[in-house]
C-alpha cells in the first residue's frame, strides 16, 4: 500500500509548481494533495494481469452472475458509463428488495483503503465475496451455486483456465478451474483497473495552470481552510491508509454528523443510520463512517450514505454545517464545488468485451 | 488449544489401565481415545469468568435477544434440556423462515476446533456474531439494533458493567458498556462452560471397568476397526485441532458421502447439499464437511447436516456404507451404538438464572 502513503519528495515538486499560482496556500495543504497514482495497490496474493482484468470485466457485466433470472449485474448499481454508480439514493436488488445504503462509484475504488460505507473490510476480494453472499444482491442460495453455474459454461471454463492455469501441469478438469476465490480475484483485478485519470485537477498538479478555473483554485484553499482536507486527503481524498492494525480514525472520520441536531440532519435523515455501530454494536462507533472518496464526486449524486441530498452544492453546505458548525457562504460553496468538479477524471468506456 | 492435542504420557496411563479389560485392542486406538478435558480452551483475549458465563447464560435464554417480538431464543434450537439441540431436521427461524442445516448440540461445543457444518470459522465469538447477523436467526436489522435494545435495559447495563468494567476508572455511561463484541464474549464463555461430564465412557477411562457394557467395549474396537476413529478422535471425537493455518483435512473429513451413489445417499438426500463448496465455491471442497462431534450423539437425533436420518443405528449403517463401502452387520452396529451411547455425559440443568 506504499503508493498511498505521503510522498514528500514528489510533492515538493507540486508545491514549487503551485505556490506562485495560488497564494497564500499553506504548505501543509500540499502534503495532502496528491495526483492520482498510475496504478492501484494490489495484494501480494493477487497481482493484476490483463487476463484477470478481462475475466473480471466479463463477470462484472454478466447479468447471470447474480442469478440465472437476475435482472441486475454488478454494472446495474455501479454503472461505469454513468460515473460508476446508479445515481439513485438506494438501489433495487433481488426479488424486489432494496439496498440499505447508496451504491458508491467504482471508479478509482482500488485506492480505497477501507470498503463499504462502514469500512467493514479492507479487501476488495473479501468485499466481492460478501456481495455475492448477500441475498439482497445475489439471487443464488450460496457461492457454490453461482460457481456451478459459471463452471457449466465452456467459455468460462476456458477463460478461467487460461487466466489462472498458466504453467500448471496438473490435469484439472476445466470446470474445476472456476472457483469462488478466483471469481473474487478476477473481479478485484478488474476493479483495480478502473482508473479515471487525467482529471483537470491532476493536469493542474502536473503543471497545466489553466486546467482548472480560478474558482476551483480558490476552492482548493477553501476546502483546506474549511477543514475538509483534514479527512479528505490522499490519492482518493478519502484519508490515510490503515496501518497493520486498522484503528478507528485511520481511514474513518470520527463522526458524521459531527454536530448532532442540525436542520440539515433532520431534513435529510442523516442520523437515522448509526453507521459502523450498526455492524459492530460498539457504542464508540455510533455515527462512524468511512471517509468517502471525492474523486468523481461531481458525477455521483445523490450524496451521503442514504443518498438523501441531490446536489453537490447542497452536500457541501450540509458538510460545512454538520461537521464544522459553519454556514458556508455562497462563494465558498461555489468555489469548493468548482474544485470538486475538477476531480472528475476521464472515465473511459468499458464494456463486457475488450475494446 | 494445547489441551486438544494428543497427550501420549497421560494416555499411556489409560492404555495400561484398559489393556487387560478389552483385548485385543490395538495400541493405536488408545492414542485417539481421550477423556473429556476438565475445561474447554479459551482464546487469550476472552478468558472465562463466572460473571461472563452468567451474563452469557442470561443472553442465551433471552427471547428478546433475537428480536423484540421473537418467538425464539438461542435455547429454542439449541435446547440445553434436550441434548443441546431441538431434535428437528431443520429449525424454524424468524418470519417463517427455516434454517438450511440441522442445529448441532452445544454441549461440549467448546472443544470443537471448527464451527458450523462447513467449518467456516474457528471462533465461537465470530460464530456468535455471525448468528446475530443472520436474518434467518435474528429479526434485528443489524447488530447495532440488538445492542441498543439490550443497552436500554438497566439490568443489562448493570450486568455488562459489572462483568467487563472491573478495575476501570473511566466514566463510561452504563448503556455504553453493552457492545456487540461483549455480547459475543459473554455468549462464548457461557458456551465453553457447557461441559457434559462424567459420561460412562469417561468413567470407564478413569478406571470404572463396569461403567460401560461389554457391547460398548466391543463397540470401541468395532469403531476403530471399521475406520470411524480415523476421523472421529480426540476430546470431542471430532478430529484434530487445526494448526496456525487451517487446512482442509485438519478438522475436516475428506468427503461425505465418501462413496457417491449409494442407496442411502439417495434415500436420505445426502448429496444434495455440497457442503463447504456452497460457502467457498472451491470445487476441491465439494462434499467437504466438518467432522461432527460424537459426544452426546445418542441424544441428538436426527442425524447428518440435513437431519434426514432418524435413528443412531441407521446413522451408523449409513456411515459404514457411504464412507467405507461396508455393510456393517447387526452386531457391529449394535456394539458401535452401545459405545456411542456411552459418550453421553451428564447434561446438568441450565436455566436463565444461576442455580
Amino acid at each position: 500500500m506504499s503508493c498511498l502513503s505521503c510522498r514528500p519528495t514528489s510533492l515538493i515538486k507540486y508545491l514549487a509548481l503551485l505556490l506562485p499560482l495560488i497564494s497564500p496556500l499553506s504548505v501543509s495543504a500540499f502534503e495532502y494533495l496528491q495526483p492520482l497514482p498510475s496504478r492501484a495497490p494490489e495484494p501480494a496474493d493477487n497481482p493484476s494481469s490483463a487476463a484477470k482484468i478481462g475475466l473480471g470485466r466479463s463477470l462484472f457485466f454478466d447479468t447471470e452472475l447474480l442469478g440465472v433470472n437476475s435482472k441486475i449485474s454488478c454494472n446495474s448499481c455501479h454503472n461505469l458509463a454513468q460515473g460508476g454508480d446508479d445515481n439513485r439514493a438506494l438501489s433495487p436488488g433481488q426479488n424486489g428488495r432494496s439496498t440499505q445504503r447508496s451504491a458508491p462509484s467504482l471508479w478509482n475504488i482500488g485506492f480505497q483503503t477501507v470498503l463499504y460505507w462502514d469500512g467493514r473490510t479492507t479487501s476488495l476480494e473479501q468485499q466481492t465475496l460478501d456481495h455475492l453472499r448477500n441475498p439482497v444482491i445475489s439471487a443464488w442460495p450460496n457461492i457454490g451455486a453461482m460457481v456451478s453455474h459459471l463452471a457449466a459454461q465452456p467459455n468460462y471454463q476456458q477463460h478461467f483456465a487460461a487466466t489462472f492455469n498458466t504453467g500448471r501441469t496438473e490435469n484439472i478438469p476445466a470446470p474445476d478451474e472456476v472457483t469462488g476465490a478466483r471469481v473474487a480475484q478476477a473481479m478485484s483485478s478488474f476493479l483495480r483497473s478502473l482508473l479515471a485519470t487525467r482529471s483537470p485537477f491532476d493536469r493542474y498538479l502536473a503543471g497545466d495552470a489553466g486546467a482548472i478555473s480560478s474558482s476551483a483554485k480558490r476552492g482548493i484553499e477553501a476546502f483546506n481552510e474549511s477543514g475538509c482536507l483534514a479527512c479528505h486527503f490522499g490519492a482518493n481524498f478519502a484519508g490515510p491508509a490503515p496501518g497493520p492494525a486498522l484503528k478507528m480514525g485511520d481511514g474513518f472520520y470520527e463522526l458524521f454528523p459531527n454536530n448532532l441536531g442540525s436542520d440539515y440532519e433532520h431534513r435529510y435523515h442523516l442520523a437515522t443510520d448509526l453507521g459502523r455501530y450498526a455492524f459492530t454494536g460498539d457504542p464508540g462507533e455510533r455515527y462512524m463512517w468511512r471517509v468517502p472518496p471525492l474523486r468523481g464526486v461531481a458525477v455521483t449524486a445523490p450524496y451521503f450514505h442514504n443518498g438523501a441530498v441531490a446536489s453537490l452544492e447542497e452536500a457541501i453546505r450540509v458538510m460545512g454545517k454538520t461537521q464544522f458548525g459553519k454556514d458556508l457562504n455562497k462563494e465558498t460553496v461555489r468555489d469548493i464545488a468548482a474544485f470538486l468538479n475538477s476531480l472528475t477524471g476521464e472515465m473511459l468506456a468499458v464494456s463486457a468485451t475488450p475494446r
